[in-house]
């Protein structure tokens, strides 16, 4: 089936496998005018680039995009945005153990139930490598959005049960911190941690969360295309995400509707609430407060060692996965939550503009 | 926009206001030849039909449904099935209050924010009511999958914070319990904790589990289109539902690579798994284990008692919610839940059907 | 396959055999604030209502529309707009040749190779009763479109070869005409010339035009959702069509560069084309000027008399086409054809938005 | 909007522009195990390669297709097939006239209107370079159709009003004639009538007709999603197409329904139809016969010499089209139409295979 398209007017459509000719992303839907060039893009995915810490897979890829389409003259044209990474550091490694066995963890099996067969090479479009698209797509959505002063940032809220003390954290550390952690007592912590299992040859998970500013209210539609539903797709599609939550989250169902409920009140500016336990998002609908996203990210599959599996015969069997691979993907998938959340609210805000007939009446007289 | 849709192949699309003529569902991409009729789609609906617990709003709606097209001799014909629900309670009363202020919690204010106004008898679209239509289209959904051998089913995991213990919880106990739980110490103990609740004039939410067993390896696409990414937005679309998990979920965060990953094994009649952290799923395609689904469901917004809210001039001001509410929307969810996962399943299994040459030659030629 | 939904943003869904309980539609995406009831969706549906002239069937309908949802206080609220109209007049007559055989020029014989079965009562799904929901659905679109200066406008080119002389044409005429042709004496002409079929036991086709006015130039998308093959979709997809032609249409293909060509200027008002054969769209886009739509009707399949056809057993027969058939079915098709292209312009109008950086700008400023 | 997409599970995305980096196509939704790889592709594009006659665009474009994502050992995996054409002959030429003016027949003003400023090095978007993507990616689905059996097959029916004789034409003869018209005698007269426009500095248009053989009936869906709708659709957003007709088409309107309509019978192997002039489809659902597709193409807008027109400031001016434009695009057209016909038909396949759901239970118990 045609699943590798995302959105309804602002869309993209990744391809390309791990060790493939290349990765790449078409974006339709982007308006015309927008500011757009390699280097806008290239900012993005470098916040993925493997090989910056020793926390992450050792693969050097400089992951170049290269713009073939829909941008002239330093402006998006309105027309698809295609963009290309071709693919470097391709090992001409021996795969036999990966192409006869199934890693644990990974979709090696799941592929070839599906498929009948598949690119065993590095994971082939199962890869982690496949984000890579979607940060170049997604990175057009963040930059229409910061247009329209809306502005989505993401971030490590916790990596091994270590977890960020709001209190201590900024926006300054983000940066700061190799894994991307506010607070940079918890991030030396957790890098700690993460050596650790390094040493265990075993591999670490963690929390995301990802802040929304600047959205007015009245975005996301109000039964299927909840905002907070395309939300959870959008998140719940990056491949080692394992749950997605809002505002309070799973801390609501153990909450009471006296203390889990927002008012709303006039500050003397407008319509705002106390608390925002909704994170931001009422009856599917954006209310004016900032949207709160939290994923749960799963340890890395690929640990060194030894695991019990089976082969495509249905054999047991062991295997030990080589590679260059990541102790904790947390840091690097940072990116990707952002970027996949900033495409959702784009596409969410586009779909929106026909909500009210005046609005429309409007738009057309202009 | 088109909100009110959802599915690809199979696609149901529901309308209706919570004090309107009535709610409804028309579902389109039925295969033909499925046995129906109104008495199967009732039992679903009498699931969430208010009225039946003192845990459940008092408002006496038979909840009655109606098949209007598709249905011939007793089978579906492929063709659109509508069904209606016509409204028999609503109530003349006062909505002054309810619709000047905005109720904290609830979507009237984003309505008005998004529409310019809204209908805000009983919460017009955004009443919980509106899941009346979905379980009516879910309940075709898992009646086809009963005929592929695969079973979707939803309980009530745990409720102001009481758990179900797993060793003590049978199938048979769910229809035993009022609230659903399928470990009647726990569903005893929750409902005392509603009780307490209640003479607060406070409300509860919980955790709804939902598992889908037989289904076979290889259902669900490997990028946006994942059968979890799917779930989780199906899930999120429910009115009160602020997090999804599949699997270990959120525990997988803080988990390590060795404990998280799912050995695979052959135990003599196929490929299995040693344990199922994933729930199922690996790489958003089906792994053959069982689905495992956690929805977290906030307090239900409406409770007695005065609250602090603004109304629609922009003014603090204090409302109190009147009308017949439930404590807690859990039990009542449980069947929405678990019907938006079987049409989740259904529709990603239909379009699974094209993945493999060699079965579609095979399928032409019958 | 979900096939009964029509539109991206505007999205109607339709429902309904022409024998069971009734006929409806769902129309989502309709912007709040619409003055809409159910006078004017009847105004629409009364335009294409049976038993009005000796040259449509006389099967006595009503065709009365009730809206079930979407509307509050006599404006549409953004959500779904549910419209039903509930069958009055299934005679209990005889089916048992229709069921056993394939009416020549029916969709009978693929509706059995299709669903393995099928309602063959009055053709079920694939009856031209199924427009009734269609239009009730389109006619929103058109109310919307009004709103917006836009006004499409359908009539009767040609009926039995008799083709309408434009300067003779109209606007008032055509709702002179029993058969919705502009030019009286033409209309008089092919009223004989169907009395003459209807003697010889034989139908007649036709060709009904469609002019759009009031449209800027800038809707429509320039590759696959171009405006053309859009509105070429929407009217093909009316059952009886089997050409469409935008402008000068298929005599084009017999002209000249030099000829074909439209040549733009400005007469003081603005940018204007000396010629319009290109009929409104360049490039997939409209230009500004009228758009210009003709669809070609075949003849009633529905004949008096003996046909040679084959019965379900595969067995050749004769069937004896009884039933209240239209003679003509071009007149009750205009308003299907306008209400069907109003729909393809108000959903491509709603998509082109979001073209522009600097307009979505000015509209989330607004 | 995200416009460039066409397909519900059989999808292709295109992007590229005829003076930038390159053309391209991304096919998702192609099921794994089709034998695929540049040769193939290249002898589809290699039919509507420019510079291979007189009557085509002296441009010199190798059109060198390479497939950068979804092959692996020379098989197709079920995953995004990305297809680049990069452009090599990209003339440093001057566009000051068409970048400050509007060609009458282009898209230029429309595209301005639509999105502020355009692309205009060779057109840009609009392009017929554009099509080339097309190609690329509906030559994958024609490959897959021929595994199922089914051919489709384009054609010149008619150029400058010069017809081919159904009697003298031949499946051989279409590669013989330069302008792919099936019979000899036409073609050279047609050839002859090109020379002479384009000694008057004019161009010329023409018909191309399309076939597909070996259909099953039961493909298509009956309401909306008609496969003649969506015919329709795929030739009408091909750039110069006006017109669409399946079968009789226009001339079914001046038809009687005794005349028109196509007996069935059964020949001894099964039931067939004496005639065939609903063109392989009925009530929108392929009925075993041939599909018949008919597309009016618009004779070439760029014609040496000048024209009126309007510029950028919208003052009146005249334009003298320069560059290397073809004196007709029907023969290069030929494979565009059947490329996009066979999408368009492995699709609907694709969505009709859950049309039963005795069917689907033996699918899925494979």
């Amino acid at each position: 089936m045609a699943g590798s398209s995302f959105g309804n007017i602002f869309r993209m459509t990744t391809w390309g496998e791990s060790h493939g000719k290349g990765i790449g992303a078409v974006v339709d839907g982007c308006p015309a005018g927008l500011v757009l060039n390699e280097e806008i893009i290239q900012s993005y995915l470098d916040r993925r680039k493997p090989g910056q810490t020793k926390y992450s897979t050792p693969r050097k890829e400089e992951d170049k995009v290269e713009i073939l389409s829909g941008v002239f003259e330093g402006r998006t044209t309105g027309t698809p945005i295609s963009m290309a990474i071709y693919n470097k550091s391709q090992q001409s490694k021996d795969y036999s153990s990966i192409a006869e066995c199934y890693r644990p963890g990974h979709a090696d099996y799941t592929f070839d139930q599906k498929y009948g067969f598949r690119d065993y090479r590095g994971g082939g479009r199962s890869s982690g490598r496949e984000t890579a698209g979607r940060v170049a797509a997604g990175a057009v959505a963040e930059e229409i959005l910061k247009e329209l002063g809306i502005n989505v940032l993401a971030y490590t809220k916790s990596i091994c049960g270590i977890t960020i003390d709001e209190n201590l954290a900024s926006h300054e550390n983000i940066a700061k911190s190799p894994l991307f952690m506010p607070d940079l007592n918890a991030s030396a912590m957790a890098e700690e941690a993460i050596l650790k299992r390094m040493k265990e040859k075993d591999s670490a998970g963690g929390i995301i969360e990802c802040i929304v500013t600047g959205m007015k209210a009245g975005a996301g539609e109000p039964v299927f295309e909840k905002l907070d539903a395309n939300i959870a797709k959008a998140v719940m599609s990056i491949g080692a995400v394992k749950g997605v939550e809002i505002g309070a989250g799973f801390a609501a169902a153990d909450s009471s509707g006296s203390a889990n409920n927002d008012c709303f009140y006039n500050d003397g500016t407008g319509i705002v609430k106390k608390t925002n336990n909704a994170g931001g998002i009422l009856g599917g609908i954006s209310d004016g407060s900032d949207i709160i996203i939290r994923a749960a990210i799963k340890p890395t599959p690929s640990i060194p060692g030894l695991q019990h599996t089976v082969n495509k015969e249905g054999h047991n069997t062991d295997i030990e996965t080589k590679g260059r691979h990541d102790p904790v993907i947390v840091p690097r998938a940072v990116v990707v939550v952002e970027t996949m959340v900033a495409a959702t609210i784009i596409d969410m805000l586009m779909v929106s503009m026909t909500s009210r007939l005046d609005l429309m009446k409007l738009f057309f007289s202009l």
